[in-house]
């Protein structure tokens, strides 16, 4: 497959409507807002994540020859816009929360300023990669809240649609929290830890699983972990006691055993008593297999004696949710507020700020979305979620690492709200629409709709429910 | 981030078992069986695809100086086995089922054989992309199939889970007979149509929604389509309308509109009436935003005048069954028989063969899955599924481009029974194990029982379960 820049990942429409914007001198400033439209079920908080992916690539945006002649082959471009396409950069600025942020519906999280043309064609590959990271650093964080302090690792890489989730899985769960990951690009690229140890195909491919136990040990004399439910668990421990004692005699220690299949709350406990036994209760206990945060929530509750988890396929693809309706839309062109009034779609108008007020405890207490130019009375203590990460196509100063961005994401865990915590949240969270931005709002979709001819019954119906939702 | 090549898109589990291996001489010839254990809901049959990306990676394997590097950095490989991961290649063979094949449970879509290292490395990334491709083409399959006829087209590049499964979105659902994806990358790469118009915003930066219409007619006088309803579809029929008439006295013909919001089915009856009544019967009517298959079955079965639909999210995540039991198994070893008798996981053991047997009008009757090598009677009208695609490490000859997949596609789409397709679908397919299969699998399941030491009383439950399944 050739290779193109990531400037020819994007939808047709993004170049079609470039060129009429150029071929029509619409070529003004614009500002474009990304925020997510609603929650999916049990989910009461999101988590930012991408930030890096984005700027990246605004950073780095452009079209190759490659590109332009793909583009040339279409037919509708033409010589002229080809040309334009050929020096077009990013120059614009954007302004975003920082990556581990916890957000809400309709916060912008990531806003996009700049000629109108850069702006639009930056959309398709913003969305996808914000929308991905943020729904997996979304689920991994509610699997390292019910894992309740045990360890949990990324196992995806297989199940993941495709290769660039599976590396947007593995640093977006570490960032929520995860101990480490599987995927041995992801980790070297990110600077995570590398965790796994062996298959059922492992064990198989040996006469023996003693065998097969034997011959890993000999290799990873420090590091073992091993498979045990090969033929059977129950037996299978007892075969991993017996080579720990061989391995004891060398002064070496089996680090864990590993459960893939079965009733792991029963198992895990028969495991546990038949290490302990055997004088093996620094062996830990590792799960896997088909396991979410919901399946570990159930065993931690339960209190099944599992030291950590290993998540793979549901938890990779957010089965339960697996998207988001993140959108990126129009809100200010030519200094003048924009909105959509599409049927369930309404936007609020106007580059926005979202500011995060706490209680006395340093809990979170509300969220109020204003308009980033227009004055808003808020609290002293009311600290701005969005800052400038890129001014005139260039980063502002380098993101927060990785660990930074893990370390932020855990303090915020930390201020949330209990109701929006657990596998089944109870409660929701106060956001609001500042008053002002709220009496702008409905005066742009009035104008707007008396503009376009006609009277609508529906209108200020469905914009109150745009802002009723963000409350 | 560091590019690094495929072979280090893998789980560490791979590469630690490799090294056991290595260091144990435990390096003999082996072949692994890529299956599916069960469909998930709503889905009766399931289509092959990801053959080209699989071989292009088994073509290509091989690790870089930077992977090697990167694996050196994690402390845990030698430095006799990273010199032997310097050479490694795949030198084996592999059989696989056509792209655009049907089949199902427990059925192999692709046999990999040869030395046991280089196998087991390439696990991760073949499941990972034929669980993806397939699974996006089952799904795309069940959209065409609710289309009944009508023009379909991929718009999932901006919620497909990151780059890569966007491409390959792309690339499946063309192969299950859409028309084209907004997806320009993809587009060029595989030779598929590029489509797609204009977005609200593009409406919305222009003071008129009229002028926003005259502005793209200007661009694209020959291939344009309006979206109608950035503020109300109604009007903006209307304003469609306008502007094709004055598009008419230029000699010039408004190809469509787009519906994007609202209740589709009284929109599009609504839009097609005023369009007719404008003389503009020629002008098509396209529908998109949240659709499915189970939505566009529903529209397609009221009759609404939809000549086409846009679909996205919902296709491009296979929201309803975002991930597939996809597994690639060590079925023998060293000439040896193998099979995995974890709960719930019983492998069939040998590398296998899937027969079709159809009946006198050519529709699909039965599957019987049989040993490669032992003898099994079978009518003479029974085509063998699996074709030898990589010997000695290379294409045996070119694979069937993208065109003739979609042809053979097509054609397997006609001769499955009719209780399989649609949205909810009715029937099972008759899957057989041969008898002299399910023995040796009794056999060796006894066999390794019996080694492991212990008699289990849901040995012969769980290995009848997987044969039933197969059934």
């Amino acid at each position: 497959m050739p290779q193109f820049s990531d400037a020819l990942f994007t939808d047709l429409y993004q170049l079609t409507m470039a060129q009429a914007y150029f071929q029509s001198g619409q070529t003004g400033d614009a500002t474009f807002s990304l925020y997510f439209r609603g929650f999916p079920s049990n989910r009461a908080y999101y988590v930012f994540c991408g930030l890096e992916s984005a700027v990246e690539y605004m950073g780095g945006f452009g079209f190759s020859e490659r590109d332009l002649a793909a583009l040339e082959r279409l037919g509708i471009f033409d010589g002229g816009f080809l040309d334009y396409l050929r020096s077009v950069r990013f120059t614009g600025s954007a302004r975003a929360m920082a990556e581990g942020e916890v957000f809400f519906p309709a916060e912008p999280a990531l806003e996009v300023s700049g000629p109108i043309i850069e702006c639009q064609l930056l959309e398709t590959y913003l969305v996808n990669q914000i929308s991905l990271e943020s729904m997996l650093a979304a689920k991994a964080a509610r699997v390292v809240d019910a894992a309740n302090g045990r360890q949990v690792v990324d196992f995806g890489a297989r199940r993941a649609h495709g290769r660039d989730a599976a590396m947007k899985l593995a640093r977006a769960s570490y960032m929520a929290g995860f101990d480490g990951s599987s995927n041995i690009a992801a980790a070297d690229a990110y600077g995570i830890p590398a965790v796994g140890t062996m298959a059922h195909s492992f064990i198989s491919s040996f006469d023996d699983e003693r065998e097969a136990f034997r011959s890993y040990a000999r290799s990873f004399p420090d590091s073992s972990t091993f498979l045990v439910d090969t033929y059977d668990t129950v037996g299978g421990v007892r075969s991993a006691i017996a080579v720990a004692g061989e391995m004891e005699s060398d002064g070496r220690r089996l680090r864990a055993v590993r459960l893939d299949s079965g009733d792991m709350d029963s198992l895990s406990r028969e495991a546990r008593r038949m290490l302990d036994d055997a004088g093996l209760s620094h062996v830990r206990i590792l799960a896997s297999g088909g396991l979410d945060e919901y399946a570990i929530d159930e065993l931690a509750r339960r209190g099944a004696p599992i030291d950590g988890f290993g998540v793979g396929t549901r938890v990779g693809t957010s089965a339960d949710a697996p998207y988001t309706d993140f959108v990126y839309k129009l809100v200010e062109y030519g200094g003048k507020p924009m909105m959509k009034l599409s049927e369930g779609k309404v936007s609020l108008p106007m580059a926005k700020q979202v500011s995060r007020l706490f209680d006395d405890e340093g809990a979170m207490r509300r969220d109020v979305i204003h308009a980033k130019g227009m004055e808003t009375r808020l609290p002293d203590s009311s600290a701005p979620l969005l800052g400038t990460v890129i001014e005139r196509g260039s980063l502002t100063a380098p993101l927060p690492d990785l660990e930074s961005a893990r370390a932020f994401h855990a303090g915020r865990i930390a201020q949330l709200p209990r109701g929006l915590r657990g596998v089944k949240p109870s409660g929701g969270y106060d956001v609001r629409v500042a008053a002002e931005l709220e009496g702008l709002a409905a005066e742009v979709s009035e104008r707007l709709r008396s503009e376009s001819g006609r009277a609508y019954s529906t209108a200020p119906d469905s914009l109150s429910r745009a802002i009723r939702r963000a409350e």
